[in-house]
């Protein structure tokens, strides 16, 4: 079933060990879209300035990527990061952010797409998630990535998202300052009572954790013997996670873990190059393939 | 099969979010001769000083653990560490460090104990644990471990000792001083090159991998929502999975993963308590079941 997603579109500078891209594309909406490809139909929707370059029907070609929700704003520039994993593979260093377009009012969302089942908001102004969230119809499954700057500035507005949302996406060191727990699995615990049904705390190379109920559930990340470019992980496992769920009957325990499964090994094809040159060129086969030796490398 | 540990044994003094204990007992061979009891028998060498009060028979009561090889020194004093997880759960401040019998010459390992089919080094200088090695008839395996201060200040003996072992334990930030790489799957590797035929990388509440041959197997942490004091873990770690491989005929694949997650299931049960008490009072039977439940936190 279609999934909604709504977050940056942007352009990026990434140096890391293994070289430097300039202006390559980026931001959490493409990553995540690229990524839910593979499982199922979906809608983008973001805002870029009138400087953008990029073909987006050509770097979606192929994929069920519907573009009707990309507005291509006159007058406004489009959102550009520039960011360093030179130093920490696991922490970029941001050079430069440039908001620009992103400050600006968010982009509408096509009426054809305000009855999508499934809806990912990606991380922005919990009052712009939730003024997205009031332009839907009734989806089945909402999920929502947040950052540190609005739990620290915007939580009662975070605190209003959560009771709207089924599951909640965030990092390790959000989660901590979420629910000021050490702990993960306390945090998750805590999160679960601000009121999702699920939340999923990402790792990076550490893998991810998820608690949905009475149940935890835990996973390494992929063993990926080269990481080139750690940029648009977290939204590719998201992407790769929410693409499976939206191919599902229920939001089982069983259904949940197999999306974060697939997510983690999605993520893994998105940091094996720069951009989004892991994922492009790669089927699901191989996406299942991989999954195949990801359990393997669990299994005892 | 009997399984040989050298190591320390110390007086500890730990202070955590949990409170503070005094005088309690830690050390290496301590902890990973209490954990690999649960699965074989141990023969414990290790040396105290004559201000030692603890009563070792009593400590390891019911268990299947050799003390003939418990060294009581008359002058000399006992190793005694204080160390603070206040601050950070996942990395111990030392305060104060008393090497004092440790300083001296080594145990003497019992002429019984020279046959010791299964064989842990503990942490300690590499040349005392080539002497070791050198007092064995042929084991059947032998696992070390080692830390930054062997790895900075006597890499050739290391690598010396490396060339004799079957296995390596050591710690993600050891693994990547060790071979100056960063991936840790790459580190591995090239551990692997150095001589042994496994090598396992803790990662502290990050779980563990583990590179043999061509394979390399990931394990998250046992998801515990209780960490009381983190003292012991690494050691716990290891003595559960030696015991599991000293029952075993074969070091298959299968068997190193099954070695793995005992270890690490241990270890959570240590982590739940301060010193010892984690692990007194449980059965096989409760790792067992453990197990199993931490199976099912990553089933997909």
């Amino acid at each position: 079933m279609s999934l909604l997603v709504t977050g940056s579109i942007g352009i990026d500078t990434v140096e890391t060990p293994y070289g430097k891209r300039q202006d390559v594309i980026g931001g959490s909406a493409v990553y995540f879209a690229y990524a839910a490809s593979f499982f199922t139909p979906v809608r983008l929707v973001g805002v870029v300035g009138e400087d953008c370059q990029v073909d987006f029907a050509r770097l979606f070609a192929g994929r069920p990527v519907d573009l009707a929700g990309l507005e291509r704003r006159a007058g406004s520039k489009t959102f550009r990061w520039h960011g360093s994993y030179v130093q920490d593979m696991n922490q970029a260093v941001s050079i430069q952010t440039q908001l620009n377009v992103l400050a600006e009012r968010a982009p509408r969302i096509p009426e054809g797409f305000c009855a999508s089942p499934f809806v990912f908001l990606a991380n922005t102004h919990p009052v712009l998630q939730q003024q997205m969230l009031d332009c839907l119809q009734l989806p089945r499954l909402v999920v929502a990535d947040t950052m540190n700057l609005w739990i620290q500035t915007e939580r009662k507005e975070l605190l209003n998202l959560l009771k709207r949302i089924g599951g909640l996406v965030l990092n390790d060191g959000e989660a901590r300052l979420l629910t000021e727990k050490n702990n993960l699995i306390e945090a998750a615990r805590q999160v679960l009572d601000m009121g999702p049904r699920f939340v999923v705390i990402k790792k990076g190379e550490h893998g991810c954790l998820m608690c949905s109920g009475g149940q935890t559930f835990v996973l390494p990340a992929f063993p990926a013997d080269r990481v080139v470019d750690p940029t648009g992980a977290g939204d590719s496992f998201a992407g790769g996670m929410m693409g499976y769920l939206a191919t599902q009957d229920d939001f089982s325990a069983a259904a949940l873990k197999r999306a974060l499964a697939l997510g983690t090994v999605v993520a893994s094809y998105t940091i094996s190059d720069f951009s989004l040159s892991g994922l492009q060129g790669i089927t699901r086969g191989d996406i299942d393939r991989r999954c195949e030796q990801f359990q393997a490398a669990m299994k005892f």
